[in-house]
């Protein structure tokens, strides 16, 4: 009977657990801490994996698994049931492994509970990756090296197409995807401007990452006239973030030939019904391709040659990462809950444990 | 003083004025026929050309150009000043040619005033083409042989880059543009379902152009249901001829990778504000690529070669052309009015002269 764990020692395991769906902005009493207890044996025969959690990403998709199913979203990304351990992506560190591909004392990024540990029974499932540079600050795994840096990266070279000289808008540009979007296209010849949420931000990204320009948006009474003053002469590439508003006055001020990659929609997870679009019409009188994508188009085949590269860049600080890491599993609700206030700067982690 | 014209002997030259600018639906009373005169002569030493105008095509488009200046289409197409004759795609025959590309009894398609005559002062500005093979009917320059068949030609084999096998939706599917992608998404292996406004046009579409299946939206309550219906296996490929609410539920229809082709709105140009588009989240979930062009973007280049190609295949039967051809200078306002209510089957031409 050691299948059920039931024999053997169990040890201490807090989790994030959904308390409720979520309709509306998320809020920290949607959640919930829970005691709860984990055997560190893998079930005989099977090839999962344990896992202690290190670090936790904050990621916008993340929205769509705590609404009700029967929301807007629902029908795009199956919610969590309440009582659910929160899923994310992580990094971690194995513990035991019944996978061959993984030995005790691997640090791997990839989906993990919101837990102190994890078992994780199918690894391919939970897109494990071993990780081949542990020299570099774990916590990168939980961005620049993992699915935001691979959104960006990809997202930005593959969806938008770049030549060098053109202007490249890119939205929540102090976020996890939006400041290596930004930094990205700089390395291609670029024009870059980004738009954040205070005015720290825009001090930082101008200072620090070598965007051309940056405006905080709140302080905007009109994105018409904003999107005016920042772009003379047009926008030629838009790395759309957050949808919604901002989306629907940028298709007005796209340049002919445009390319609008549509890497998130932050300003409308939290909203019952989307906003309309109302300016689609400029796709025709302006010939843009306006194209989604998720990281996972590209993971397996190219993370490879990101990952070399990105690491190389990093070490020579050609490339920099801003992480906003809160220490502690009983702060990660209000860390998730701040990046759809715009709280963070850069990308938001969750430190559980260094090692 | 032969410059002006004012010492020619000047010929009657019926026209369709623009009597003032359009709000909301396209009217009949927007229009007046004014009784004008036009000179035999070319001005001395110009290249204009003097046509004589044989058809006239009816085209969507053409809505914006009737629009006030303040209105929201017009900061993406310059409308007509009040009191202008009206201009669009036409047929027409050569009088007298002051550009040796033309000569007199050429024939002729490209932009033309809605006029009995018209004197083009410079050929290349309103993309004359002289036509190759007037053996076909010459109302094709004005729908399959000219903008409606570039359109639809490379709009779908360029944008929608269809597959064997792949289940293709085209909305306006008896228009001059929807019918022929409907029958090149057939000659690809595609299967192909269109939406028409008559029961009429529902039939002729199944037993004369090869549709696979085809309904008529007026007849259904329901678009997520109707939409259900007819693919129950998604879409893979959506021409879009008409916008607003029917792409927004298509949106929620589309498969994995599935791509738009954005040819026209037709069903928000008449609106003074367009309808909002709430579901572009499933770009991202789905990896949609939504694209606009037009046909200009394909034409000098590659015309040639859907000219000879669509030649072939109309005198060999393997494409139908449908053609709703009115008679008479004084029935093109209604017949223009007439294609926002779907009253048309097939292209809207109207007919001023055989010769």
């Amino acid at each position: 009977m050691t299948e059920g764990g039931l024999s053997n020692p169990m040890n201490p395991n807090k989790q994030i657990v959904l308390k409720n769906h979520v309709t509306g902005y998320l809020k920290e009493s949607d959640f919930e801490m829970r005691n709860s207890f984990i055997s560190f044996e893998i079930p005989h025969g099977s090839k999962a994996v344990l896992v202690k959690n290190l670090y936790l990403a904050c990621d916008p998709y993340m929205r769509h698994l705590l609404s009700s199913p029967d929301s807007e979203f629902a029908s795009l990304l199956t919610p969590l049931p309440t009582g659910s351990v929160l899923i994310g992506y992580g990094v971690a560190k194995v513990i035991k492994s019944g996978d061959p591909t993984f030995n005790k004392g691997d640090y791997v990024w990839g989906k993990v509970g919101w837990e102190e540990y994890t078992l994780i029974h199918d690894a391919q499932l939970h897109m494990l990756f071993k990780i081949k540079y542990p020299n570099v600050p774990l916590s990168y795994y939980g961005g620049v090296l993992a699915m935001p840096g691979i959104a960006a990266y990809f997202g930005f070279h593959k969806i938008c197409a770049p030549k060098e000289g053109e202007i490249v808008y890119v939205s929540s540009a102090a976020g996890g995807v939006g400041q290596l979007v930004g930094q990205f296209a700089k390395l291609m010849g670029c024009y870059v401007v980004g738009s954040v949420s205070t005015q720290e931000k825009v001090d930082i990204l101008k200072s620090k990452l070598g965007f051309d320009d940056v405006f905080n948006y709140k302080d905007e009474p009109s994105l018409s006239a904003t999107l005016k003053r920042h772009f003379p002469n047009g926008i030629d590439i838009y790395f759309d973030n957050v949808g919604g508003e901002m989306l629907d006055e940028v298709l007005l001020h796209m340049n002919l030939h445009g390319r609008i990659a549509v890497s998130g929609m932050i300003s409308q997870y939290n909203l019952s019904k989307p906003d309309g679009i109302h300016n689609l019409f400029t796709l025709i009188t302006k010939r843009i391709r306006m194209q989604g994508f998720v990281e996972l188009d590209f993971k397996n085949e190219m993370y490879p040659e990101y990952l070399e590269w990105a690491v190389q860049n990093l070490s020579e600080h050609k490339l920099i990462y801003l992480e906003d890491i809160v220490e502690g599993l009983e702060n990660a609700p209000s860390a998730l809950v701040g990046i759809f206030y715009g709280r963070n700067i850069g990308k938001q982690l969750v430190c559980l444990a260094r090692e």
